[in-house]
């Protein structure tokens, strides 16, 4: 037994709260090296007035335990998983854990072999349980209750839909009139566009829209905060803003706002006052500066930078911390009061006077674990049921753990599915479907279950390519991409034109403006969409955490898997070859009558199916 | 390779901020599995300005490295460390590992085998970096400045000293006058007794006292909290408290309180509001009750539990939540507004009334994060520097990194001494040098080592046997596990009596009357404490997390180890057998001048010396 590569840690990913009255315990071990392992727990208190009190009582009988279940497996190593529920909402726990030559005890101070019938007795040795000391419900993660019925709709508003032809009108471009974009132009999409295109939004289904930054901003994607508490005249106005929500709600559709509090832009009052006063500003502090003036670079009259003018050493020695080497974005300091006010002001404002529902939050693993704990705080007095989603680009347990978020942005499953569907953009390496499991299944032992339930699934955004460029333009594969998207347990979200087959390389050429006529939308993608979103809503499996790999094949590259939730099963095949293949069924299905839900036909299955090169199939065994 | 065995996580105490400046990275791998490791670092957003416009220009250069250090080795497993200043505070990085066979790099999404040159290429994929995203001050780990330097006294104060003979002198029982003491007695210690004995504190070298509950309440160990506001009249009154805190900070004593914040007792008045109204009792939830009242067990005429007559099953379900099995001890729902209140003020009370150092949380582990982190901040927003220490009994690290306590009690520090100097009482097994060092070293690797300055270090406490008895009554054996305390890094804490060898069992024998008869009191023990408070104070190495085994011997059970400090080396020689044995001394120290700094004088070393049993040396090289 590789003993070494066992790894449990009490009070982590490996142990925690899935709600008030239950644990899940995970355990890793090397791959296919453990036969069997037994979780055996107590009640810590229980077990003293126990054996004060009952001396020769067989210990033996005074030990819970179950088994465990080896829920996944990634690359190098299974992973165990059980669910127990303490009589008193606390427990003390090991590990029993057997392979073919040796029976060991994984406890948390010592390995035990256990050699003879008596070592067992060593099980009741208390100082070698891992501890979960209570479940106190205040520190139970817990996110609003609609976001895991929630199908997400992002926007970037300037490129989505004209509504108000008056703003600006002669320095705008015609909508669509280059794809050769850049972030210099605009295009005019505003906020009447979005009221506009509402019925358009809720007919696909979407149930959340959210919105890249709208407050007043200088460039058109607006990460660059000048107001902080008024929508950019460009896109309409407060009152705008504020019919769109009541608009939203009418139809049933969440609206959710991107706040970017690691940084302001250069335009900002505050930052403002800075260049101006140096150190004698009070806002001075809010800001992460060396010296009396964040100024020691090329500057204009105004003293605005001279970007172009600005050498590789003027960037990297700024004067003043910012967002990534822009110079334009100051770093705000949140441990400083006046910023902190004047930030988590601006995420109540929203929500008290215009009744939003979520916050995302722009480069949210940059800024303070302590200032996120007090927004959610602050923001949850305001609206209990408010969302707060991160973007976090790596595995966010550290913030989803301690009341900060409730969800983050999960890039680590648009990875997985873009080296599978697509090709993954940094090597080339088109994966087979057993790396596709690996990499899937590291996702799913990452988080809790129950904050898998509540990821934010995407498979493009305004920060990477197009899924349909991702690709190659293949409608089949884009379709498979987004089948998986939507089975995958987690909230899914589109980008917008992404449901029409829009492409796009990197930012700014995946800012397209919006194609409305639908002669150039792809009908394919777009109806595909509407059937996910509505098999989705009508079948809880498709959000159920509960995923069983049943086949695989990577000559043929075609998956087989299994969604249950609550006596409902879905098969989902996948074949992701270029070539049309039969595919070997797993046993439950052979000669099995099923309802193929996607075509809603029943079939009446032999051992195979055939499938047609880069297709899919659905079943519900009737 | 045993890749399985690897370990390393983003963001945890496997990747820690040391200071606001400074970032510690460490990896695990199996024992003797891996002969080199390099930390492959670079600013996430460097990294993209020189690709984008340096196309040409080696990559290889534009990476940092720095070696990994073996720092400590457990049963299982090394442990590799480093030390980097990102010029940014943020950092990418990734691990090259290489032993005689492979060499490996273990990025965070992927393990990739270098065999051919070319395959370094592939650490320039930033996707396979591991994150820490940015160093934020407000994150960073901070214990009071005062706290690394403290050598604790623990004070059970009505056992420690009769001050105020006139409180209640007809029902305490003559001081000393048994050993055979039970709960239930009182002998009148109290805190006058403590005032006379301030000198006595000062002059042994202590310089923080900690004391166990004193609040009112009815027992004599005062964890059944009746008034969180008051001191017990048994021993004094609030205004002699207040003299106390006066007195010791006039004398450089530090106090620390224990906060019994998870359950109070049954005479709180909250709690008796409960019992008299039920469901109507605005206290109702403060606490955690199942139904209309919390009565579901045999009751006397005033509605107080009739202990002796409650059967197992009576006491195993009541009908509310209480500490342990202890029907006498409801349990705080500290999710409730007016219970957090209560306790929270309590708190704030005695620091901003009398100006206490300190808090002590009583079963810390049982009480939500979410309470201890509003404890923090308000306790922290009266005065900055209070020591907040946790009574956690398994590794604490979830209650250390999120701005929660300080420091926790040091209660694995105290399995090992005991099991190396003493004997495991559980299993009677006295274990030889080389597990002893697995242990110590698995504490070092379990906290970041700034937590490890502050944590508070003890051999025995009002809830253990004392140490006197762990070491069998052995004067010898006691003074090596005091010293092997005293040189561990964190603050050493002394329970009242240990210093002159007082004798005790498990509670409540470990809670004996103070022997102030120094014809009484164990010199030797009481003398080596002195010389050791003050070499502690002398001899910043004592304190140091710098720790270096240089050699061991199970036979012969020595061992020899090296502490450093700002160029300061202390090497301490330790006989923990019964015999007198001949110790080969490392290269280091062979013919060389070395100061015996525990008896003060200079000593010309050969490449051996003599060392009686149970005996050990202290050097410091010229």
């Amino acid at each position: 037994m590789d003993v070494a590569a066992i790894y449990h840690e009490a009070k982590s990913k490996y142990a925690y709260a899935y709600d008030n009255e239950t644990l899940h315990i995970r355990i890793r071990t090397a791959k296919n090296d453990v036969d069997k392992i037994k979780l055996i727990y107590k009640d810590p208190f229980y077990w003293n007035i126990e054996n004060e009190n009952n001396k020769d009582k067989e210990l033996k009988e005074d030990l819970s335990s179950v088994p465990m279940i080896k829920e996944h497996s990634t690359g190098l190593h299974d992973y165990w998983i059980c669910e127990i529920r303490p009589d008193w909402k606390r427990v003390k726990y090991t590990f029993l854990i057997e392979d073919r030559k040796a029976k060991i005890i994984f406890g948390s101070r010592e390995i035990i072999y256990l050699d003879k019938e008596d070592d067992e007795r060593r099980l009741y040795d208390l100082n070698n349980y891992y501890n979960f000391p209570y479940i106190n419900y205040e520190d139970v993660y817990e996110a609003p209750d609609w976001v895991q019925d929630t199908v997400w709709y992002q926007i970037f508003t300037e490129r989505f839909s004209n509504g108000d032809k008056s703003i600006d009108e002669d320095n705008v471009l015609e909508w669509g009139s280059t794809d050769n974009v850049s972030n210099d132009m605009f295009f005019g999409g505003d906020l009447r566009g979005v009221i506009n295109k509402l019925d358009y939004i809720k007919d696909m289904g979407f149930t959340g829209i959210y919105f890249t930054p709208i407050f007043k901003a200088p460039t058109n994607h607006k990460y660059d905060t000048e107001d902080y508490y008024s929508i950019d005249s460009h896109f309409g106005t407060n009152e705008v803003f504020k019919e769109l929500v009541q608009e939203a709600h009418k139809r049933g559709i969440k609206i959710m706002l991107d706040a970017v509090f690691n940084h302001c832009g250069w335009l900002h009052p505050y930052w403002q006052d800075v260049i101006d006063k140096g150190r004698e500003s009070k806002y001075y502090d809010c800001f992460f500066i060396n010296g009396d003036t964040p100024i020691n670079y090329p500057v204009d009259g105004n003293n605005n930078p001279k970007i172009n003018d600005m050498t590789y050493d003027d960037i990297t020695s700024l004067n003043f911390a910012t967002f990534a080497f822009t110079p334009l974005m100051p770093k705000w300091n949140t441990g400083n009061e006046i910023a902190r006010e004047h930030l988590i002001g601006a995420a109540k404002y929203w929500i008290e006077n215009y009744d939003i529902d979520g916050w995302r939050l722009d480069v949210s693993n940059e800024v303070s674990h302590q200032f996120w704990r007090e927004f959610r705080k602050e923001v949850k007095g305001v609206k209990k049921d408010v969302f707060i989603l991160g973007e976090n680009w790596d595995e966010a347990y550290p913030w989803l753990n301690t009341g900060q978020f409730d969800s983050v942005m999960n890039y680590e499953l648009l990875m997985a599915i873009w080296s599978f569907f697509g090709q993954n953009t940094n090597d080339n390496i088109h994966i087979k479907p057993s790396k596709f499991i690996e990499l899937i299944n590291r996702v799913l032992v990452t988080y809790p279950k129950n904050i898998l339930k509540n990821m934010f699934n995407l498979v493009d955004s305004h920060d990477t390519k197009r899924i349909y460029t991702v690709c190659h333009e293949d409608t089949d594969k884009t379709n498979l991409a987004f089948l998986f998207q939507f089975t995958f347990p987690g909230t899914p979200s589109i980008y917008y034109g992404s449901e029409v087959g829009m492409s796009g390389e990197n930012d700014p050429n995946n800012r397209k403006c919006m194609v409305w006529d639908v002669n150039k939308q792809n009908d394919k993608i777009k109806n595909h969409l509407e059937s996910l979103i509505e098999l989705r809503k009508s079948y809880k499996a498709f959000t159920s955490t509960d995923i069983t790999w049943l086949d695989y094949d990577d000559d043929k590259e075609y998956l087989i898997y299994k969604k249950k939730d609550d006596g409902q099963e879905i098969y989902f095949l996948i074949n992701n070859g270029d070539k049309e293949i039969y595919v070997k069924l797993p046993q439950e299905l052979v000669n099995e009558k099923v309802m193929d839900i996607y075509n809603q036909k029943g079939i009446m299955l032999t051992d195979e199916v055939i499938m047609k090169e880069k297709s899919f199939l659905i079943f519900e065994k009737e």
